[in-house]
């Protein structure tokens, strides 16, 4: 296997063989959740999570707008302290960056982060800067803290366990895949749909209230698409799911936008990426609880025995396999 | 300024720029130092630092071996860990990469982070990936913690303070310009100092055994290069620092590879960068308490009252304004 290339293993094959070199360590969870958490001393554990944008993958130059695109690079990694019930401190700013970019942009990018940092409650504390000739990365290292009574991970999903969403889901792809076709809807709620969703609003005040109410078994952001992070929660868990695809939540953004683009809009909301909704694992009478906390779920579907495929019931009635494995890098 | 392009502003002006856009924050340490330190409950600051290595910029695939890669990438976070008398404890792993790049160079490069971590007590505990067709980038958080009473930053040089440095200067530079030209020297030694110096060895016990003996006002590891490190720690602690050239310790290395490369040893270790030594304010009187503790150092100049320029004593006993500031990225 060394002598071929990075895509022929996948990213999440790659993961894995990371994981295995660097082996055990002290970390209460370290590779293979959102974020790490370490111990310390007192009642908190220390949540630490990077994200890395990168033009040409994730943004396109000419399309995006600095300030969205450093709101953009907080909030993806928000959502990553989110599904673990935690609370967003100070962020550290990598930023890789051709010597010819104006400083507006990047003026903006820092207005972007700082302003989208303040909503949550960080800061950001440090950084580094370097000059490439290739393209603009924007890495954003988030550090947290989480009472250590109230950490979800990806493991604890029980059979039996209701699935559910936070918000709509494939908007984000939805969206993407529109502003990347040109064009734009006559309908003014739509136009507001769009730049809504340009820039994904982490779930952070859901997560920690469902966290401190003891009421998710595990957690998990929705940014690879939901066919791939329920297979990944399944995996952390133990557990096989089986998902109801007549009950997604789908917008009506994402649904014109499907009819516009001869798509499938339960294929998009199945394997769209970029939601950074929140997926919850939880006890079906807890759902009341939930929604009196103000946490506004969809129950998609439901935790079974360990399987090894995701199944999900279709439109029509039938049962099939869930193939996507969601967005991969490779 | 806005419309001009980051290269005009320059590396400096742009962090700068970037510090008055975040404003103050809640960290005892924000931008402005080797590593953001953060207030946590207990007997320990959090240290946090990142640094990015960019093919073209920092290495060229073509020369550079993974395993090194890895090493240096974890050295030069914990030399920024080192020169606020911290313990490095935690990394987060960041990479950008084409689909193309083999398994094994991945292998590697984590196999020489992990040995380089665990040789100063660190570990991996997650980090990201993504794929790009751009140059391969390894962005390394890295945290630790310093006793709160131990902390040592760039600011506290007082005047009358001798300025000191670890090890020897140049040698980074030297022996990155030789590889660059191809060949190798003849002689054994030699081939060893270059092989020694492609993965420099950050400072982590002298940093540490410096600040818990008290025995530092200000330090900073010299990454940028002497002349601009003097510069930066001296603009921290609001003094001035008169060098003298004919002290500078430089390597048999350096001044082989110098008269190799037509260049003049004592700007080589004046300008060169990627030293990762240590440079340090400390009052003259404790330089034997030092001695007595392990850590080797070299007297360099002496901290004066604040001035425009940092200025040199040179080889021929006249003194000169230093007009370097040390490596820019723009």
């Amino acid at each position: 296997v060394r002598n071929v290339s990075v895509s022929s293993v996948g990213e999440f094959g790659l993961i894995e063989r990371i994981s295995n070199i660097v082996g055990p360590t002290s970390a209460v969870i370290g590779i293979g959740d959102d974020a790490a958490v370490i111990d310390r001393p007192g009642d908190f554990y220390l949540l630490a999570a990077v994200d890395m944008l990168v033009e040409g993958v994730h943004f396109r130059l000419a399309t995006v707008e600095a300030d969205e695109l450093g709101r953009r690079a907080i909030e993806v990694n928000v959502s990553d302290i989110a599904s673990m019930g935690g609370i967003p401190e100070y962020a550290l700013v990598s930023l890789a960056m051709a010597p010819a970019l104006r400083v507006s942009f990047v003026d903006d990018l820092y207005q972007g982060m700082v302003a989208a940092g303040r909503s949550h409650g960080a800061q950001i504390v440090g950084g580094n800067i370097a000059s490439t000739e290739g393209p603009l990365i924007v890495d954003v290292t988030l550090f947290g803290s989480v009472a250590k009574g109230d950490l979800v991970t990806r493991v604890g999903a029980q059979i039996g366990d209701v699935l559910a969403v936070t918000g709509t889901l494939g908007d984000g792809a939805a969206a993407r895949l529109l502003t990347d076709r040109g064009g734009s809807p006559p309908d003014p709620d739509l136009q507001s749909w769009i730049r809504r969703t340009r820039v994904p609003r982490a779930r952070i005040v859901e997560g920690q209230a469902l966290a401190r109410a003891h009421l998710a078994h595990a957690m998990i952001d929705i940014s690879d698409g939901l066919s791939g992070d329920v297979r990944h929660l399944c995996r952390a868990s133990g557990v096989g799911a089986v998902l109801d695809e007549r009950s997604l939540p789908i917008s009506r953004g994402t649904a014109w936008a499907s009819r516009e683009l001869k798509l499938d809009p339960t294929e998009v909301a199945l394997s769209g990426g970029e939601d950074y909704q929140l997926l919850v694992a939880m006890a079906e009478q807890d759902l009341s609880a939930a929604e009196s906390l103000g946490v506004s779920l969809t129950v998609i579907g439901r935790v079974v025995p360990a399987a090894r495929d995701i199944r999900a019931l279709s439109e029509n009635g039938s049962m099939r396999k869930l193939t996507g494995t969601g967005w991969e890098h490779f």
